[in-house]
């Protein structure tokens, strides 16, 4: 077989078999096959697309490219939830505690953050001690006592996928949707879950802009899931603005702690529950999403989420403290308010300029190589539809240098649009995807 | 500038300046722009492909990339003849000598074979001593006495086209309209001519298999030459039958001394007087076609042009006495005829094949590493319209291996296809394009 050949076939527009898949991404992971004729493919494939078959073959390559998660040691169902990147998504630490203390085992591997989107690893060490590396045996032995585990993915997880996104990410290759898609189902299905729920973000904060493209991610990603035998489901979620009210990683967990003491925004409490339900069902721990909703609920009225959360912290070398006192927390220098510049009705929020203003002042990863300053961010205060006065506070920033602060506030401004009419609010649940309305 | 940029722009179908062009020329050249990127943007080209000003911007930079020839030393007006690659094209052979013949100084870079086509360096070197390493000094010297030399073209011509070029070909980027033309035309702008003549071949012997594509090559090469301010004319040639009858190194040279001396094939006859023709109006040698090709046709009779090869010859090392005693050209040791297993006319000729029988044997190059052998080939005693009866020779193959020779043997029967009826006749000379008719 010859990577030339490959190359040719696909820029002619035919399918690939399975053995010229597994052929050039076996010898891509073991360097065989230099770049240059990688990235020609990728261009290839970025204009010709690839087929179910050919997109399923190229996802289980890359999941077999690397170590394959063994979790039969876990009891039960485990289950795993993926969302594709937004602004102040913190819904895996919410959810994960939410569902462990239902007894559903979490075995989760997370991401960090890049660019505009946070990251649930960076999000978790910014609490004191938190041990996002865990050996394989102290990963399935926490899942199987406390019911849940989460670590930052190994470098041997699907390590053609490693190779070829740096590949695609400086070659202008990233935004096809079999790519897409085959590189965050190879992570999953290698990281060993039996039921796996896809939050799809769609919106001026989210990788996928519009409604139509993150339909089409969900289903693709479905597809993959149930091709290779694991239960998927995949909502598709607003990111028209963020999640919550706030950005910023030590803020996101005082605001996902309020939210498992039953304080939290109405939009993430939504959310978690909605994509529990179907995690619940899915796994076949009730019978009915209503059933899901009512359960979840019930563990943040009797405290055994909240608690869980505590249990999970310490079981990872955490100071669970910080549940109880926000101060053992890294803190920022600066606390400064955003005012309004008018009165009106917050019509939009540039959503990805709000993740940018927390890049801008330490929050996030201008690259990989990044390091985070876990006390920055913000906390908005108005969100779409909501009415504001001017000189009323907008947000609140935290930071740590002052000139980061200034850029960071101006930023922010550009972010809001303002107006007298009073805007449609959309709903924060765009679709949901299962393999019956593929 | 950033080549990710440029890479995304050409993705989305917009097109490149001349300074994004420019920039990734000198960059890659340099070094400083890697493989990996360049041919992602190959790629995108290859789908979206150029416009006008694009490709002319591109033939530039790559002309402009290394050594640009000065050949204001040379007394007139100086003309080129280029042709895309044939099986049995020695034109330049005969043509070059014509034209010094009369008088016009023809200063030639030349290529080598690759493939199943030949190169004029490889059949000029089976003369013995003939020296095609010429410095500039000798090339001007003897392109001022004698009207004509003819080198190997130089490492430091257009090397962004050398670089270019070779990652095309690994990468399954060749075909396409403007980088085949931006190729070709950057090292002819290179090389110094004024006037250039352009053989585009077409047919199954030719990289352009269809004469639509021939054609929009010949435009496109036309534009860019008349962009730059070179007189430049194409001519759209067949090539569904070796030009000729002989194909291999010296067998070729012998084809085109017998030529010279009136005695050739009418095909190769013509095509050199109708470029010729072209090549004498377009310098303003002389008022019209018709009045070229009576000069052309002259250098025949006169015997000036074999006069003038014989100088040819001598001013760069090699032995003329071959032009009167073929032994001292390099003898094959088998000789053998390939006999008709059926009688008819020859319906088509398969030219790529013969070409490949006669790298079978040996004359021409699978890689540009490989060594050639000047003396082996074969000479075509059919061509397409001819009758055969069974048992008539179609052709002589020449060989230095009976294995070889054998192989060669069963893919030249392959090639023909005789049938009862007389097939029509296509003319040798499809088409013309100059300025005028663009």
């Amino acid at each position: 077989m010859r990577m030339y050949d490959i190359i040719s076939k696909k820029r002619n527009g035919d399918s690939l078999t399975k053995e010229e898949i597994d052929y050039f991404i076996q010898a891509y992971t073991k360097g065989t096959i230099p770049d240059y004729q990688m990235s020609a493919l990728l261009m290839a494939i970025f204009f010709n697309g690839m087929n179910k078959e050919e997109t399923v073959a190229l996802t289980l390559a890359m999941a077999e490219s690397g170590e394959q998660l063994d979790l039969s040691d876990i009891k039960g169902i485990k289950v795993d939830k993926h969302s594709t990147g937004g602004v102040g998504d913190k819904t895996s630490l919410v959810l994960g505690p939410m569902l462990a203390a239902l007894g559903v085992p979490v075995a989760k591997m997370s991401g960090r953050g890049l660019g505009h989107t946070g990251g649930t690893i960076d999000k978790l060490e910014s609490i004191e001690g938190f041990n996002t590396h865990l050996t394989k045996k102290q990963f399935i032995n926490n899942v199987n006592t406390i019911k849940i585990a989460i670590a930052g993915q190994t470098s041997n997880i699907a390590p053609a996928d490693k190779k070829l996104y740096a590949l695609r990410d400086v070659t202008a290759t990233v935004d096809n949707l079999s790519l897409i898609a085959s590189s965050i189902m190879s992570k999953k299905i290698a990281s060993g879950s039996d039921v796996i729920v896809l939050d799809v973000k769609t919106g001026n904060g989210a990788f996928m802009k519009e409604e139509d493209q993150a339909f089409e991610l969900a289903k693709a990603m479905v597809e993959i899931g149930h091709a290779v035998g694991k239960e998927t489901y995949a909502v598709i979620s607003d990111m028209n603005q963020p999640l919550g009210y706030a950005v910023g990683n030590a803020l996101e967990v005082i605001e996902a702690i309020e939210t498992l003491k039953g304080n939290g925004p109405k939009d993430l409490e939504e959310l978690c529950i909605h994509l529990g339900s179907i995690i619940l069902k899915g796994a076949h721990y009730v019978n009915d999403l209503e059933e899901g909703k009512k359960r979840l609920k019930e563990t943040l009225d009797n405290k055994s989420a909240i608690t869980t959360l505590k249990s999970f912290i310490e079981a990872q070398g955490g100071n669970s403290n910080v549940v109880d006192d926000y101060n053992l927390l890294p803190q920022a220098k600066h606390i400064e308010p955003i005012y309004s510049p008018t009165s009106g009705y917050i019509q939009t929020i540039e959503t990805e300029k709000i993740g940018i203003a927390t890049l801008i002042l330490g929050g996030g990863r201008e690259t990989k190589e990044s390091i985070i300053d876990p006390s920055v961010g913000l906390v908005l205060h108005k969100k779409i539809g909501d009415r504001v006065e001017t000189g009323e506070p907008l947000a609140t920033l935290y930071a740590n240098d002052v000139e980061k602060l200034k850029n960071a506030n101006q930023l922010f401004l550009e972010a809001y649009t303002i107006t007298k009419e009073e805007p449609k609010k959309e709903p924060l649940i765009k679709g949901y995807i299962s393999k019956e309305n593929l």
